[in-house]
């Protein structure tokens, strides 16, 4: 979380030196002065949970030098005024530029103005809040529940809430989030609001097939509680056709297709890419993947009940969950419609996994499933799917889950100028041995997964001991891959002898798919402001015991 | 063609006054002139054909001072001296400019050392026809065909060819390659017999469709020389069925089909691969790739004619050429019916390249097109066609075109252990500036092709001018790309400043493919015994003129 906040901190103040504000020749000061200590400050490139208090350091002197300087005479206002007592009516009232940006916080009233374009999150979030309390959106990201942050916005304190106002109406305090299932222990947690979490690498390729509770989970938004009795999935009709409203049961009905699918989210293996340069993202680790057996209606067969066909012109099939944020905006992805209305793709809407009725974190009662496409186009919790001449307007089709050249930064990315990510590049990575571990002199064995999108098998992979200079080939499992519809990764190992009087191994493993295509050596070149498709060779250091 | 000539003669002058000559000094004052009245002229902008007489009127100026001046000495010896005979093997001998620079044009003989420098389409075009004749040259870029040109080339007459030199030589009868077709001479030939060959990357890119005479040849065998009128194709039809037998007509009977195909030779780029340890195979340097507009009927239409329909089980449609070793095996490849019976996948009977029937050397008159996989699948002087539960039990389909481990060597080899290559993984390669070249301070222009296969799109080309350290985005050509059937390469340029001080520049570059894979940086990891598959970064290092 600290990490987190303290990447989303630099660009957000960097950003802000560029708008006009009544600070900004301080402003730039500061920035510059964060600028130059980012380049040099070797704390940058920490990782580890260990590393975070050196990382709350290194935030609190970015904070310090942006934040304090900036805003020093908005303390000096706070300190010197008495409070003044404000009705939620008038707070409600100051939600632009133009009348002054206010929000609550319990009985606190704070004028935000001045913050919103230094705001981390961006400005558009926390426009959200403009003449309302803050505690929805806190409760949604809960990165803002720290110390510091409430330190800061302290600095804006303008007044208090008049007493018959400062019990909020009792919807809006209830947390968002407070229904979420009940999670494995098991699960790294990389966020818990939204709850974003993978399985340890221990667990991840212990079988082929991920156990329901440690499958890798990643939601947008909180977990929707939905009544399987009264659920209905709405499927829009073309043209002259009505729409399709269909019960849990109604799915039933379609021929039921069961397939083994590896799902990958688009940010596995981002924690490698921050290691090297900030990214705006959730800390993946080697396990943003898992594999199930998905069974459900296919969805060809649903489009074509509705009245559906293919068209000469490209179209997209949109879907649209029913998590939903307070604004009330939905998930929502698309994939093209030639590969919807593709038997052999065998898209499915899946309402089971692993012989069991979906988890609720994993899209109860129905999700999408898109086999050898990124996780986000897997929309769970559906209620909605449409034919549309366009992609989904979402902000997860359009303007997220891209990819761009190393030179792109938040200054100058097109997203347009990108395609969405659909099929995921060839991967691998290690799962045994486990960084900075001791292994046996004698013989080592290493063992991992690896996979590739548009169901290409994997046919090979190549391990190293020696940092890439030599290579061996691993032990593939022997599961079915089915040809153009290898839609599940492979488990591989490597039994090796320790080359005699080495002290150290430095592993590296990498992946070949049937179209030959092969990971990239080094993280550098493919690194995206958005730490997305990070499929370098996947290394681990290991030290050997003597 | 005015106007490119125009455009083309303009730099090539000043090019020239860079070079030592023995005319440097009038020459840079010729230019000079030039060069000031360029920046001045509004008519360098033009770009219509209602400016082309005042085109033609610059470009008068311009070679009127360029050429005119420059070599007033050539066309008094060319006056002065009574013609001299020379044999066509005293003309192949001056082909550098140690021994001097000599062309022939008809039965006349030209020694163009000195305007090579000057030539308007760059040095390098003109140092391809070196010892040789120019008209296979002047066929393919036909804006040589004015008789101002003609004009110039007069200037550096030096003689005539021998009586017995002016008809080609005669054919050889008991060589097996005696009757392979004649060859355009600005092929880079890898081996005479097979004939395998691939144009120089200065032509590679010039057009985003290759001229069919220098398309790249690969050739296992002689060519054989087919009568179209007796030419028969056979498909084997499934049990229970008679075979097909079509004439050239009857394929042409069914519904004509038209796509943009590129293809690539899994051997492309090897020289790479043999430059860090040996390989066995031709050397290709990045031109074993081109790209034609191919027409045919589609195989799916003669295989559902033949009675053949898609499988439950794997199956395989095996070709066989009519081109055939001593002991009468032939050329055969086979790919998966799935494949061939996809109308989706556009796998092609081609009977026209470019708008003409297919040259002898690409199959005359029927080869097999299939987008997005190696060109050892494209089997040429097709003879037969069947439908087989297994591969093709052919030589190049089993015992080679497959990658291995580098680890593995001739030794360990295990044949059977690897998938035949069908789709190609990405590739990109660099055609201009040339490896050891001096490139002027200032702007640098790097240009060159990508491709992907599979009919994954190119989507990006990043360029690197400092050995990979930082990168920019290539402008791609703006050619259609069809979802999922992107078969033709992109071509892509990158115009960007030389960093001021800069001595040598080391360029990179790398494409991305829509399923976002990537090259990988080096060729190392890469390597295998047979050469195949190099498709890492491709790097240029080039000087910079101080």
């Amino acid at each position: 979380m600290l990490l987190l906040l303290h990447r989303a901190v630099a660009p957000g103040l960097r950003q802000a030196c560029r708008l006009k504000s009544t600070h900004s020749r301080l402003c730039i000061q500061a920035c510059s002065t964060n600028d130059s200590s980012q380049h040099q400050c070797p704390s940058l490139a920490f990782s580890t949970e260990n590393s975070s208090t050196r990382g709350w350091r290194v935030m609190g002197t970015l904070l310090g030098l942006g934040a304090v300087w900036a805003y020093h005479d908005h303390r000096c206002r706070a300190a010197q005024k008495s409070p003044h007592i404000y009705t939620r009516e008038e707070v409600k009232s100051h939600c632009s530029p133009e009348t002054r940006i206010w929000v609550t916080l319990g009985s606190e009233v704070f004028d935000v103005t001045d913050f919103v374009d230094l705001h981390p999150g961006g400005p558009s979030k926390l426009m959200l809040a403009a003449g309302g309390p803050l505690e929805p959106f806190w409760a949604l990201y809960a990165v803002h529940n720290q110390s510091h942050i409430r330190e800061i916005l302290a600095q804006y304190k303008i007044g208090e809430l008049s007493p018959e106002d400062k019990m909020p109406p009792a919807l809006k305090t209830s947390d968002p989030y407070a229904d979420d299932p009940a999670r494995h222990p098991a699960l790294k947690v990389n966020s818990q609001r939204p709850f974003n979490a993978e399985p340890p690498p221990e667990l991840l390729t212990e079988t082929y097939i991920t156990p329901n509770p440690i499958f890798f989970t990643r939601n947008h938004l909180p977990v929707p509680n939905l009544d399987p009795d009264t659920y209905r999935l709405h499927i829009v009709g073309p043209p002259g056709r009505k729409p399709l409203s269909l019960s849990l049961k109604d799915l039933h009905q379609f021929p039921k297709h069961e397939i083994t699918v590896t799902l990958q989210c688009a940010g596995n293996r981002r924690s490698e890419m921050s290691q090297l340069k900030e990214v705006r993202g959730l800390e993946w680790r080697t396990g943003a993947i898992s594999t199930a057996r998905w069974a459900g209606a296919r969805l060809c067969d649903v489009l074509a009940k509705a009245g559906h066909q293919l068209r000469a012109t490209e179209a997209h099939v949109c879907f649209e969950g029913l998590d939903s944020d307070p604004t009330g905006t939905a998930y929502g992805a698309s994939i093209p419609l030639a590969r919807a209305m593709d038997p052999e793709a065998e898209v499915l809407l899946a309402y089971e996994m692993n012989g069991q009725p979906l988890p609720r974190d994993h899209g109860f009662p129905v999700r999408v499933v898109v086999p050898g496409v990124v996780g986000a186009r897997h929309v769970k919790w559906l209620g909605k799917v449409s034919v549309e001449p366009e992609e989904s307007h979402s902000h997860w089709q359009r303007r997220d889950y891209k990819g761009f050249c190393p030179s792109v930064d938040w200054d100058s990315v097109d997203f347009d100028s990108s395609p969405s990510i659909q099929e995921l590049p060839v991967q691998s990575a290690i799962t045994e041995p486990k960084d900075g571990e001791m292994v046996e002199a004698g013989e080592v064995t290493v063992k991992g997964y690896a996979w590739s999108g548009g169901g290409r098998a994997v046919i090979r992979v190549d391990v190293s001991l020696d940092g890439g200079l030599t290579w061996q080939v691993a032990e593939l499992d022997r599961e079915e891959q089915r040809p153009r519809k290898a839609w599940a990764w492979r488990l591989w190992q490597l039994q090796a002898p320790v080359p005699p009087g080495k002290k150290e191994l430095n592993i590296v493993c990498k992946a070949v798919d049937d179209s030959y295509n092969v990971q990239p050596d080094t993280v550098g070149p493919i690194w995206n402001l958005r730490g997305v498709l990070s499929n370098a060779w996947h290394r681990v250091h290991v030290r050997v015991a003597s």
